[in-house]
């Protein structure tokens, strides 16, 4: 099969291209790299099956020349701004990278007629529902940042493409994902500030925000085993067993690091920064009864990362 | 107040802009004209409460000449796309004038500090339910149409903006809404039709198309009772008693132009046209319970809209 992986110079990007390569299909990489990086896939560089096109998903002109050399049978849309942070300073961002970039990478595929998307949503879309279990039928989705704004509209766009263009898509919406070559989030940030000064570290919020962390190869494993789907949208939020709290991040760190009476500094408050949701649980019945599980519970796949990280250097 | 009324030259922006000057509040009207029309605030024109900008919603710098200039407390987004036939062929169409439309005046809102939006939206939001009751709660929406898909994206949008800057959100989500200055739709479609060939109407689908249509002046009074808001969105369901087919809409439009043994001519199928949905039913308990009623039912709209039409010339 011919995939394209859109961002796939990112984080998860580049796991979904290694998995898809190993799988024997040929791959075409389009990243503009502003968060994605070429280290990200250097390991495929020298397959025949891999190439690397630097494109901006917004770049009408750009995907067109993709669509017409590489013919993509499947699109994989990876492509987004990560950095959640940032962007609660200026929306345009998500506007662009997140939202702009889904229309773009759809209006395309119904000009060349491709009929297979996968779209990596994300747990944002619910918006501060920390009393509820989470689960695909849960309504009054209110995103509260910009970001979960932007995959909430971009799911809307690819439900109104998949019924006009006869497109079947399938969309994850991802817990916090974490493993091998991360960029960003809590566990890169803590470890780079434990590197500068071991004997104390700053958390943003109160330590008691508890989300789930999913290791990238289950999620690419996930990603792999459904991603051909009948006509039209098919939506599983994808978690693992349990949740991990700030500060336990930060226990798991300094455990791996060998340190000892690092003196934790919270910046207090609920959240790590406005338009952070501090707690989430989700609902994974559904993609459990269709015969997917992660291997590795939150806390794990946390241990396993630090070590990753900590090797990478 | 201050109200600020973006599409407020087109046909339920105009109705809304003369409610807010009954009422003694200072209006600017901005409209890009390209669906909007001079002619339907020229009621307007002589009041020292009423100004009018001609500035297209997706100009960040025109906002911004307005928003500085004006001091609006209050805004009105009635700006987007109402040709939805036409989008059907053109998903930018969408992209440009109903979501990028919403972006900009959040985004320009939140520069500002202005803390006060309503917003249009509409049942198209939730996609075919034919077989639900529609109400705020019900979950998986799925627009099947590029107009109900940039709608609903623009209220993910009005969710993250209005928990970041505090802003209070009132949302309705329209049925089909008519009356005098109708500049589009079915009403409008068929009469025009009528006075080319009084012989035979060309009807889109089979007839059976069933929806609500509620008289415009219902509307406004519902957006005028109920735009003081508390922070954070509330969303309204706004309906009618009945709903009306669109067979039963030709029989009435003969009936007032006195037409007999008109021949209808079915184009065939369920809906009007792709991504048209062909049954829906709100439940709207939720503003009943609220205090607002429609004064109209559904047949009663559609008769009152026909006699000005004709009105109209």
């Amino acid at each position: 099969m011919r995939a394209l992986v859109v961002g796939g110079a990112g984080f998860i990007g580049s796991h979904l291209c290694e998995s898809l390569v190993a799988d024997g299909h040929k791959v075409c990489c389009v990243d503009n790299f502003s968060l994605g990086n070429k280290k990200q896939v250097s390991g495929l560089i020298n397959s025949t099956l891999f190439s690397l096109k630097e494109i901006d998903a917004t770049d009408n002109d750009g995907l067109d020349s993709v669509f017409e050399s590489f013919k993509p049978e499947y699109v994989f849309h990876l492509a987004a701004n990560s950095d959640i942070q940032a962007s609660a300073k200026n929306p345009e961002v998500e506007y662009r990278n997140t939202y702009t970039t889904t229309f773009c990478i759809l209006n395309t595929m119904r000009k060349y007629g491709v009929k297979k998307l996968f779209f990596s949503s994300t747990s944002a879309v619910y918006g501060d529902k920390r009393d509820e279990v989470l689960d695909e039928n849960t309504s009054n989705l209110s995103p509260i940042s910009y970001y979960g704004a932007a995959k909430l509209g971009s799911e809307a766009l690819i439900s109104a493409f998949s019924y006009m263009n006869d497109i079947s898509s399938l969309i994850f919406r991802f817990p916090n994902v974490i493993g091998p070559r991360l960029t960003h989030g809590v566990i890169f940030d803590f470890i780079g500030r434990l590197r500068k000064d071991n004997t104390a570290l700053r958390i943003l919020g109160d330590g008691h925000q508890t989300k789930p962390y999913i290791y990238v190869t289950d999620l690419v494993e996930a990603i792999v085993q459904f991603m051909d789907v009948s006509k039209g949208v098919t939506l599983y939020n994808v978690g693992v067993e349990g949740a991990t709290s700030v500060t336990r991040i930060a226990d798991i760190i300094c455990e791996e690091m060998g340190l000892k009476d690092v003196t934790y500094q919270y910046t207090g408050g609920e959240g790590g920064w406005k338009g952070d949701v501090p707690k989430f649980q989700y609902c994974i019945d559904k993609i459990h009864n269709a015969g997917w599980k992660a291997k590795y519970p939150s806390d794990n796949a946390v241990r396993m990362t630090v070590r990753e990280v900590l090797k990478e250097g």
